[in-house]
């Protein structure tokens, strides 16, 4: 993990809350920003929790992300709420728009929403994952910036357009898919770039589009928008599958973008100086749905153990189901959670910018 | 394509027709079979047309597909249907209970089903197809014989588990991906082994459930039930994001197998001379269900133009969206579709067996 420190959750709370409601963020969406970005460094998924932080400030700061947004319903079946955010902050309108899917699933069995005119709303998991906590099954996601190359384009079109799907067990922990549809998220290019060392081929391509083992290049293209990008799931040839992660990019894209009426591809942070109209897809469906609640919960439980008991491949000795390993991390990071020495000085400095008392080391 | 005659549509669904006449299907349902089995050798996805007979053939002959299931709805709610296939014929239980799902759904706005009980479907998109043609959005997917190795894992558990989404555009092609979530699917391993070309290493493992590019090492075991077996989309290790393609074999799983309170993984043809009780999951939603029909599919031309019009890789004339291809095969194959001469010598001795005149050379 590198040098980091640990931080007490309920003072890192504390300073996210004070810091959004510095921004006229009333304090109960700031409590929902707050729990959003630390669950994910919880479960271990420190690029989208408070190392975020200063990107929400930003979009407060210049405007493009609203703290007082009108969220409304423009349309609704029992099934099915078409939301536009209003340029709201993602955690806030996705969080509120899921609680009420959860609510209307409860009655009619099933219910997703399309969401349009919202902002990054942090890991497609804490959605999924709102819904196993209210005893349902959760599906949640987004597009987002364009950074992933279409097979045989040479430029980025389509987000890492992350899908997150998450299903209840009985003794065993449920299975929680959280995953971008993109081979590699940029960070894990930043990763290989600080260690100077050569990416895979179906990690990303060079500005003429073809696959490239040259980190540096890849993100001094992303920056100055010369061309290439990160690959798809697959990677850049259609011998690998990589047509396939593109599909389900473009996928995330319809469910999200056009299901809601909003942007997609390029038009995602596409006006500058306007909201990025970033759209997101969530539902929440009833375990009793289909088999009763106490079958399905068992048939999770076979399938889960028939998997994790299979023959392992030489040298390995565990085979992983989706969400384990991050709840593995919650609950070592129950009361205090890591932070990157630089991320904790960022806080620091933030903290400093707004006069609040930074989070405390543990 | 190497060599091939042409045969003219009517006169092979005669002959299918025929052949399941034989077996004691009824006419309805043969015909549903010859459908379904024609439709993939139109959109040029031979492998999966009726080049599969023989199965279907030896399946009704030795008890394990059932030419007269009764087909049950098992609980239903608006939203929903559990249903049993009575061990039918997956194309028969899978086209009836989409049937009704999309009259559902023109109701409800939609309406998903799973299915247990049941044996292989033919193609996936067959289905989502079928919703399309209704004016709606179509979604299908398919637990499999186990043929997928989990990341980690040395044996094949999870079957090739495909997913299919299809949407509908207002002037360009509807989106309709049709994938297996493993790299590549059994056949491919078995053109470059005929071709005596070495595999990528993404595409399959050796018995010691290390990735290989020897394709007639990695047939021979699957057949002997050795070890090792084909790689989720990713390939075999988490750098290259493996672990994701193996997660969405075993989200189709838990939608098929799981939901439905069927068979999932080594349970799939899991029992000798017992149906394999393989489980699908299917659903409809109406086009207006989130913002208007019209918009949407507005949206879905925007979304498909700026794809196919954005800037290609070098060397590469052409972005493709999903369906694209099979489309445009589709618009070749209206009359007549073509047969490699294999499959046709194998159909003409099926005619003889059956004492029914062969589909004839068009």
């Amino acid at each position: 993990m590198g040098d980091y420190i640990r931080t007490p959750i309920s003072d890192l709370e504390r300073f996210v809350v004070e810091v959004m409601k510095k921004l006229d963020v009333p304090e109960e969406d700031a409590k929902i920003v707050a729990d959003v970005l630390i669950r994910a460094d919880k479960r271990g998924v420190e690029s989208h929790g408070v190392a975020r932080l200063r990107r929400y400030i930003n979009g407060l700061k210049n405007g493009l992300m609203n703290p007082h947004p009108d969220i409304k319903i423009v349309k609704e079946t029992p099934v099915s709420m078409l939301v536009d955010g209003d340029a709201g902050l993602g955690m806030v309108v996705t969080y509120k728009t899921m609680k009420r899917c959860i609510e209307k699933a409860k009655e009619s069995y099933m219910c997703f929403a399309a969401i349009r005119n919202s902002n990054h709303y942090g890991i497609a998991g804490y959605y999924s994952l709102m819904a196993l906590e209210a005893g349902m099954i959760g599906f949640s996601v987004t597009n987002a910036a364009p950074l992933v190359v279409p097979t045989f384009g040479k430029d980025a079109v389509l987000g890492t357009n992350p899908i997150s799907f998450a299903v209840p067990a009985k003794n065993e922990k449920p299975f929680v898919l959280d995953m971008a549809t993109s081979t590699v998220p940029r960070g894990k290019l930043e990763v290989y770039n600080r260690m100077g060392k050569k990416i895979p081929l179906s990690w990303a391509t060079d500005e003429t589009g073809n696959p490239t083992d040259d980190a540096a290049r890849v993100l001094e293209n992303l920056k100055e928008r010369k061309g290439g990008g990160l690959l798809p799931l697959g990677g850049g040839e259609e011998e690998t599958g990589g047509h396939k992660g593109y599909g389900l990019a473009m996928l995330v894209d319809i469910l999200s973008g056009v299901f809601s009426g909003g942007a997609y591809g390029l038009n995602v942070y596409g006006t500058k100086n306007a909201p990025p109209n970033v759209c997101h897809f969530v539902g929440a469906i009833r375990p009793d749905t289909f088999v009763d609640e106490d079958e399905l919960k068992e048939g999770m439980d076979g399938l889960i153990r028939m998997l994790k008991n299979a023959p392992k491949r030489e040298g390995k000795d565990r085979i992983y189901i989706h969400g384990e390993k991050e709840f593995e991390k919650e609950e070592q990071n129950t009361e205090t959670v890591p932070l990157y020495i630089k991320v904790y000085e960022d806080l620091k400095s933030i903290g400093e910018e707004f006069g609040i008392n930074p989070p405390e080391e543990a």
